[in-house]
């Protein structure tokens, strides 16, 4: 079996490496001689929208997918008269528009921050006047990592605000001053079997996810679980999704989905029976679910513009190294550490170790 | 850091495997373009004695490791004159002749099945009234997975086995009616530092091992472990070695070692807490050792000339898959899966389940 993927990163590299062992190879689409993925499958090497390659890929893969939301539409249709293609082409129309997202939350009764759609200096003037400060200006599309946002704290910050985002379609958060962040990891097959993964309690520095540990039998995890339920149900989705949500107190808000595999579950790699990279290729390919139960307790610390010392890394207890091959730059992902443990203190203290490790290097 | 590997079959590809998150590229020495390790690295295509790939091998690698027993000398010697070599080659010389072998087992304390050293018919028949009947006669080298090995029954039977297999080095071994076979893969660091898995409780069918079972908190494992521990400590071992034992009773009697992971410790990818392909690579690398704990209870089935359906041992809770991408044949291992269980109930009807599925494939 061949499985094509969209975008040659480390989720399609993960993707990929969780496939091999089931006899199933990888194609990358990447537009980069670099792309991380290709040690694990065979590069394309090209242009999202070369439609030469988006031809070979159809006719070679099984089944295709993709790491990340910005594939172009016209590609996704091109491919999709071809080839089966998971998720479908239509969930990216929801993913990757922050304000389709939100209404599609809303539509769905699950609760979100206030937020309103800005297209004008005027739209996002009342916009303030509706939702209050601090709120969050954020591009619609094309955003990651913070990037494309503006805090907005006082009524004055709205022009300059709009000055630096303006000009493409945007839309206006409340700020939610959030007790933690959580994300639910799930994962819907051909056939409509769902399963669940543990909640993960997140944390971001500057936009970017530094932290992820996973929290068995969380309080929340009930109602992060029927909100993601959802979403895959009204999508007849397939593939791993990842639902984002702010919790305040007893409430949980949706922050955004995204219809990949996630690195707030990269710790399923050793932390759960089955990690989110093979149960996303169980899903597109129509095998049988793995069980998504815990393996103890895990937690995952990102490695973000430079990669500690390997042996430092290793020589914390329970610590699982994942670097990706990619060349450093500031703010790039460029790999991760998972701990399994098996008593909460043991965890504590080797995540500790391994941020530590991961800010100094 | 790149590792070279002599060989590329299944073990070489788990062991590059292993290495990739870790930032570890390797490089295979095979004679054969199908050679199934390439999917997880580079080949070197061509024999075992051919002096330019070894040179390359040894021009590019940090570190050379093997994943069989029968490396030509010259070759492990060639490359042991320009690059770190582990395990030793000195130890290739014990563990690949079952006579040195013995001996050296002896030498430790470390007790076998009698033996005795067969040159001609005459020492064969020596050697039958010396350890009993039934015996099996096997050559000293060359042997793997059952072949080039005779069971004598009655003492007529020495001259048609001596007609088999005469000409090369012999063993006599007199038959142990053991209770079972068990395993202990151990692993030994650059440092000295030593780890060794739970037992491995082994099922071989026509000289092929077709089941291994995890067996955390064995009573016969202090023995084992001990037994390993002067075979690391005497060959200034570094990385894998895995000693095969057969047990009657309480006594535990030594059976051959394989200085290389081992089959009979494949459900340690999904059954302990660092693999032995990882461990391997960190010990030949000079990286920390991983924890060799038990993550639950593990079993493996080997599949041995045929793979069954994907679909159906990914229905099978707990089971992984792991398919090696090798050209079908009768007797040759195609893949394995392991199941991980929560109690030994959910492990024996697993493993029944796979067990079903490898013989009726």
């Amino acid at each position: 079996m061949i499985v094509g993927i969209v975008g040659g990163g480390q989720l399609a590299q993960m993707l990929a490496r969780a496939g091999l062992p089931l006899g199933v190879r990888s194609l990358f689409l990447d537009p980069s001689p670099h792309a991380c993925a290709r040690s694990a499958g065979e590069l394309l090497l090209g242009g999202y929208d070369d439609l030469g390659l988006l031809d070979r890929m159809a006719a070679h893969a099984d089944v295709v997918t993709y790491e990340f939301e910005n594939v172009p539409t016209q590609s996704l249709q091109y491919l999709a008269g071809r080839v089966a293609v998971h998720p479908a082409a239509q969930v990216l129309e929801v993913a990757r528009d922050r304000w389709h997202e939100k209404q599609f939350f809303a539509d769905l009764q699950i609760p979100t921050p206030p937020f309103v759609r800005v297209d004008s200096l005027k739209d996002l003037e009342d916009g303030v006047a509706a939702v209050g400060l601090p709120a969050v200006l954020k591009t619609r599309t094309t955003g990651y990592d913070g990037k494309g946002q503006w805090v907005l704290r006082r009524a004055s910050d709205t022009a300059a605000a709009f000055a630096a985002l303006g000009g493409t379609p945007l839309i206006l958060e409340g700020f939610v001053p959030f007790d933690r962040e959580v994300s639910v990891i799930a994962v819907r097959g051909r056939s409509g079997e769902t399963r669940f993964y543990p909640l993960s309690e997140n944390i971001h520095q500057d936009g970017v996810l530094v932290q992820s540990v996973s929290r068995p039998d969380d309080l929340a995890f009930e109602q992060a679980r029927t909100y993601a339920e959802r979403l895959l149900d009204r999508l007849a989705y397939v593939g791993v999704l990842a639902l984002e949500l702010f919790q305040k107190g007893e409430l949980l808000l949706a922050n955004e989905m995204a219809p990949r595999v996630h690195n707030s579950g990269h710790w399923t790699i050793e932390g759960a029976e089955t990690s989110q990279f093979e149960n996303h290729m169980r899903a597109i390919l129509g095998l049988p679910l793995g069980s998504t139960e815990p393996l103890g307790l895990a937690g995952m610390v990102n490695f973000v513009g430079s990669l500690p010392d390997t042996a430092q890394v290793l020589a914390v207890p329970g610590a699982h190294l994942h670097v990706y091959g990619k060349e450093p730059r500031p703010g790039r992902k460029l790999g991760h550490a998972t701990v399994r443990a098996r008593d909460p203190g043991s965890l504590v203290d080797a995540l500790g170790r391994l941020r530590a490790l991961a800010e100094t290097c």
